[in-house]
């Protein structure tokens, strides 16, 4: 999906929403594990009610590769019955060096179909670039990520002055544009959001945090948002696991629409050209 | 595995020999296509051919990763004809949150069975600690990998004067032990090896990029082997393409015995305590 596309469905949905599919076989309600596959059956019931209130799915691919082969067959039938118009994003953090690179970027882009996956930085350049050899896909590399652990390298300052993160965030810049590349930035540091934004005035944020993480959604979006929104706004635990009896799907809808419903007014306040369009 | 238990299979092999299993359905033997599952075939003729001269086996996810759902099936048939002597590490460079990293040690200790995964350090703390809690297990956690791309950021300078692979890897070994993780040290980097097992006296590190990316074995080997031998060096391409026709397996074969023969000669020159058993 190109960004101009993305960015006319966020105004068509009013939403920057990205609901996490982090389905886990010990969370999602009693009565569906008996199914011949409990996973899909949420996944599908999920993506059915909370499709009108998001913009894009993001399953967690840890989720489906700690059930083996068939995990992986789940996430095939998920991402079936996502809707075309919906962005959807491998959330895979692969990095390697770049024949293996590419065999990753193979996977998720040709075999299963993803828009985007997430990338780390660690190997530098080559282990991110040949994930930007396919037009109308991404790369969404790590940033700023709003674990405690972040702390131990992403923060530490270099010789030169600036974060590590920083600088990974302005290397990976130099060699991408914001037509196939966005950053992850946790919405748990809101002060850094906002250099982060100044310093990549047109690029997209995936933005994981908000909701059990405890990020705060509108001062995440007054940091981040910019005239073609700018960001996509993660939630997964809080949404899908809104209940666990026989109304999850009706749950998540509602967790999803309040999310949507402050997002079309905070588009309004601080989005300017999404203003103008409504 | 425990360490003990490894240090004693590399004597009985006189071998420290890793093959990395990055099977690829472009470049195996044409003959092979027509098997119904032609990734395992191959595999279950390199293992039985090298078998003999190495102590680990090294599958590269992002190759299985790319033939979609069956080529996990490949992967798990795979692993049931490694022998259960041998070390196996599911190369993965996962790294990601508390609760989703656990999820990716329960794939590939319970789900898989493998003894190490290996692990990218960015994210910090939290996203290796799950993978401490198996006994027996290992995480081994990228330090200085052998790709162009690790002057980018492994290699920036810090206000602290250390390097950042320095930091990473001495943040890493204070929280874990030579018990249950190593390090990856690139083989095409001498000096900083030296240096990386001065930092570190007892762990193994797995060192990719002897053959293909132009490491030297015997450089390499002076420059870390230890007491306990503590180190795993890994060769995918340069043996098991060793040949492309009917003589595939015996051509690997042939390759990892060179590599073995050599192997011993440096473990009686380099390794005290490896001399003392001949």
């Amino acid at each position: 999906m190109r960004k101009s596309e993305l960015v006319q469905f966020i105004k068509d949905q009013r939403s920057y929403l990205c609901v996490g599919l982090d389905t886990d076989l010990r969370k999602i309600p009693e009565h569906l594990l008996s199914e011949e596959d409990p996973i899909f059956e949420f996944n599908k019931a999920i993506i059915e009610a909370t499709q009108e209130f998001c913009v894009a799915y993001k399953p967690n691919l840890a989720f489906y590769e700690s059930l083996g082969p068939k995990g992986w067959i789940s996430l095939q039938k998920t991402l079936e019955v996502i809707p075309k118009s919906h962005f959807t994003i491998a959330d895979a953090k692969r990095g390697d060096i770049g024949n293996t690179a590419s065999m990753y970027a193979r996977a998720f882009f040709d075999v299963y179909g993803f828009d985007a996956v997430t990338v780390a930085p660690y190997m530098g350049s080559d282990s991110i670039e040949p994930f930007l050899d396919y037009p109308g896909k991404w790369a969404i590399v790590l940033g700023l990520t709003s674990n405690a652990g972040a702390d131990d390298f992403e923060q530490l300052e270099l010789k030169s002055g600036e974060k590590l993160y920083e600088r990974v965030i302005q290397t990976v810049a130099s060699f991408s544009s914001h037509e196939d590349t966005m950053f992850v930035a946790g919405a748990t540091r809101t002060e850094e959001l906002k250099k982060i934004r100044e310093m990549l005035p047109d690029h997209f944020f995936l933005i994981p945090g908000v909701g059990a993480q405890g990020g705060n959604l509108e001062e995440v979006s007054k940091a981040t948002l910019n005239d073609s929104c700018g960001i996509l706004v993660n939630a997964s635990r809080s949404i899908i696991y809104a209940s666990n009896g026989q109304n999850f799907a009706s749950a998540a809808a509602e967790e999803a629409k309040a999310m949507q419903v402050e997002m079309s007014r905070l588009l309004k306040v601080y989005a300017s050209n999404a203003k103008s369009q409504d």
